[in-house]
């Protein structure tokens, strides 16, 4: 059964190796989900899990739920659906979180102070392994275990830590600035935070969160409801 | 001048009611973006915009940007762009912030905490009203001017402040306690932080921020690089 398992993830990662441009946006996002559901489930002590449950759990129809997976390789049992540790060992291979990524944090304002405290990370495979201030009170506490850096050392602990994502959570004024040092340091995906559209290489990914945004999409649905 | 604009956004806003299906998400999205890029410059002291400028600030082509806003009239001046200030004031009569909307929040660990000192929400016209927690000791606090209440208060606050979105920032055990108490106290949107999909009638809108899922966005997108 190993063998065969083996055989299937190193399969599903050359797949989602090679076919990256082909995988849609929203397959990806909903990769996140499923194995969010499937980890809740399995904290439930629920062993197997179909893909009508996995469905009506995220909204979505059964049928769209084989079809993402599919994007990846043959996940299912007939009669049994989907095993869930091994869904989540798959899911994570693909995702990439099959490892533990070392990132670092810019800024510990109020959110900066929140995220580093978000369990959420650690569970799903995220170590904040440092943080960076130009306040000079802030410099040298250490949070939540990790230490707080000056700005200015961001490029030798980046290195030291071999840290590859970086999250920003300065104000828009600095976004950018912190940007091009997080590249210039060598770390390959960012997530920010600020209220402004930073601009990065090809080679290195963005994600935005803007929290008002995401308000601002639910007014928009709100207003415009017939 | 007045009189047309007041005319021009009137024919928006219909546009916006009649048509909100045929919006697509996207679209709606970027119009927040749109919105954050025009404030950013107009703290800088510009007055117009061209869609080129827009577009390059934001990543896309300046044909993007006028087909995005086209779909809710028509707001540029040739061969002067868009004035900011009028197209900040279009923007948010169609995304429905040209009003402030109470806002509760439901849970004060870490995260309720950045959430309601984050200064964003204010300036875009969002005011947390009220805070629920179900823990004693912080039931009767005042958190940034704003009291805590019992959440078992929850309906009878929800009323009186006239409170249409809610923020969930409790574990994922509690979500969907906490937004079937939304909705029974006739909230109509709801922020969901907490990682679990909830559920919603479909009279009420839903958004999920899942922070550990945005950064596997970046995970997927750094693996799976060619």
């Amino acid at each position: 059964m190993s063998d065969r398992s083996d055989r299937r993830s190193d399969a599903a990662a050359n797949i989602g190796a090679g076919h990256e441009a082909a995988v849609p946006k929203a397959v990806v996002n909903r990769l996140s989900l499923y194995l969010r559901a499937i980890q809740y489930l399995m904290a439930d002590g629920q062993d197997t899990v179909s893909s009508i449950q996995l469905g009506t759990r995220l909204g979505l129809t059964d049928a769209q739920v084989r079809k993402d997976l599919a994007f990846f390789g043959q996940f299912g049992y007939p009669g049994i659906g989907y095993r869930c540790d091994e869904l989540v060992g798959q899911i994570k291979r693909i995702v990439g979180t099959d490892r533990t990524w070392n990132v670092c944090l810019v800024g510990l304002g109020n959110l900066g102070s929140a995220l580093i405290s978000h369990r959420g990370f650690a569970q799903q495979g995220f170590s904040i392994a440092a943080v960076f201030e130009v306040e000079p009170e802030k410099i040298g506490q250490t949070v939540e275990g990790v230490t707080v850096h000056d700005f200015d050392e961001l490029a030798t602990v980046v290195a030291e830590k071999e840290i590859k994502l970086g999250i920003i959570a300065v104000p828009a004024k600095a976004a950018q600035n912190v940007t091009d040092a997080l590249v210039a340091a060598g770390v390959e995906g960012i997530l920010n935070f600020a209220p402004v559209t930073i601009c990065v290489p090809e080679n290195v990914s963005k994600v935005a969160v803007d929290l008002a945004i995401e308000l601002e999409k639910l007014t928009f649905a709100v207003v415009n409801r017939t």
